[in-house]
């Protein structure tokens, strides 16, 4: 990931936090870690956190055994290995001084955020996502290109999926099936296949499972991994032989919601605005009560991030911001129907990294 | 996951809050929820949490468009979905009541915790740990059963691969082939393969990577997955063409302390003693400053967890826990060996969860 200026990001965030009045920074798991310096912590109890002074000073406290993975961090911060019997909280908070204010990484383990306030009872703890969505909301055109081939990489899948076979086999069969070409069509990393079948669909995060799929069933796919770190993130319908007159009709409506919210997004339009673009056209043809989410979120190093499309979000969209428009109609008993396409805001509106075909894919 | 006793869990979780003089226990994200409930958050910005009270009210709040994931939780939560639009943390902290002292899962994150620290600014909140670990640290007999499903798969691929090819492979194709024959073998969801060879062997937490394997190259393999959500951790040595002498000295030093520890694990003996037992056999052989990590970690619904095999901890060994025996010694710019099986302890002291050969496998 040498491709970005980890050293312009570091001097961003020191910016950031004298506009805030931050002493320090500390991040941890999650994405604002590899935003900041190229290396990703393992998820794990041993605690790695990059401990950030508005000097810019900045240093990255590490497990030693994980030393050799950070080697290859570009030259901005000191590297403070700690041993398996030191406290890796200790250290962070002699690193961090005597701060007034400490602004810690959203994704940061309870855990740890309880020993720190404990060893720094004075120190006013807050969350640092204003500061790390200030820099991280607006994409880079190098991400926004990753975001670009992840995309291609998927709308391909959709291409493959719409000659596949369905029937006869379970949706946990196909999940693994789209993981599979997915990492065969230019995706480093598969990250999710949900694969919700008939009345299984009307469940929008459902656990792909046993059920076999079969005629007459609708299938909700919503598919993604990641190039380069960066996401993709698309939902396309499938249906075992030619659908009801009814499944048409819901099709139609979602298709619209996500045209009119795809229409709706421009620089300096608020983040509410472009839900109530699709939610409007679902009310409308009556089935606001079956459309139960948001109709998108940020995507980038984290597969979900600001800027959320959600009513009550009146931030401003701005060229460069990445978010899925993803409206969906959820009957339950019956089936779900949801379209989904990452977007990139440009000057003139929305460029849309998924172009695969949107109209129901009739399979065997 | 229903062959265990979810009521029976949260009755002693109740139990513990009694006696250690807390209101509420707050779960969220990682093992703790799944271990009380049967059911695993999603790791997204969208809440989910139980709150418990001391009384054994119990509600899980979810996301309302995860409601239809939910409903095979048995029947002892009371489900409080929210909407895109509302606050789930304000709904927590109402639920909570205005409790003393919170406690709070380990792996929550920082951003939830500070929301609810603002909104209960009267609240003690300390780490649900000691509580959860007392839950949780030794295994029921259905837990072991599933431990050594794993171990067995983990096992039969540890088989395979001493047949295997790996000159001219990268570390990475062979990570990805170890993933799949777990998944082709009995675990359920592979989880990790770290495929680490030649130089790179002696970065414990290496990431496979472009390294093509070649004559001459120890390689450490460290993979493992799930069994019905409990895992399996297993490392073994593999040799392309013949070792020098000096791998073969290391390996049987790493060999000789590891079966001194397993050797060492019997009711009652503190969890430290296991770890010295096999860092005095590295140490007597002059690679003491080569072994840079814990001799091992629990093992359950997380790949980590109490107790840790470390110096410092004089944790009794019970019998029931299970957990990883792991020496290793690492040289800088040479090689790395490792060799780790999961066992439980028993009333006679360890049984081991692994038992494929742990002699280096000389491979193509």
């Amino acid at each position: 990931m040498t491709q970005f200026d980890y050293r312009a990001r570091l001097d961003r965030a020191v910016v950031e936090m004298e506009r805030r009045n931050v002493d320090a920074l500390l991040i941890s798991l999650g994405s604002d870690l590899p935003y900041l310096t190229g290396y990703k912590a393992m998820p794990l109890e041993r605690l790695t956190m990059a401990v950030i002074g508005r000097n810019g000073e900045a240093v990255l406290v590490v497990p030693e055994l994980e030393v050799p993975r950070v080697e290859p961090l570009p030259d901005l911060f000191e590297i403070k290995p700690w041993s398996e019997t030191e406290d890796p909280v200790a250290i962070v908070a002699a690193l961090a001084g005597a701060p007034r204010t400490v602004m810690i990484g959203d994704h940061t383990w309870a855990v740890f955020l309880l020993a720190l306030q404990e060893q720094l009872p004075d120190t006013r703890f807050v969350s640092a996502r204003p500061l790390t969505e200030t820099l991280r909301v607006v994409k880079e055109p190098a991400e926004i290109e990753l975001l670009r081939r992840a995309g291609r990489s998927a709308d391909t899948v959709a291409g493959l999926l719409a000659e596949h076979s369905f029937a006869g086999k379970t949706e946990l069969q196909v999940s693994h099936e789209v993981s599979g070409m997915l990492e065969g069509n230019g995706t480093d990393v598969a990250g999710f296949a949900i694969v919700a079948s008939g009345p299984n669909g009307a469940s929008p995060h459902h656990e792909p499972g046993d059920r076999v799929i079969g005629p007459g069933d609708a299938i909700v796919i919503d598919f993604g991994g990641t190039v380069g770190g960066y996401g993709s993130d698309t939902t396309r319908m499938f249906h075992v032989a030619e659908p009801s007159a009814r499944y048409r009709q819901i099709h139609a409506v979602v298709l619209a919601a996500q045209k009119a919210a795809v229409a709706a997004v421009r620089p300096g339009v608020s983040a509410e605005s472009i839900d109530a673009a699709a939610r409007s056209v679902i009310a409308e043809a009556g089935f606001g009560e079956f459309f139960i989410h948001r109709t998108g979120h940020g995507i980038g190093l984290d597969g979900h991030e600001d800027p959320y499309i959600v009513t009550g979000n009146d931030q401003r969209i701005r060229p460069g911001m990445a978010f899925s428009i993803e409206p969906g109609i959820y009957l339950p008993g019956e089936f779900g129907v949801r379209i989904e396409d990452i977007v990139v805001c440009s000057e003139s509106g929305a460029e849309r990294m998924n172009t695969s075909p949107r109209e129901v894919a009739i399979v065997r």
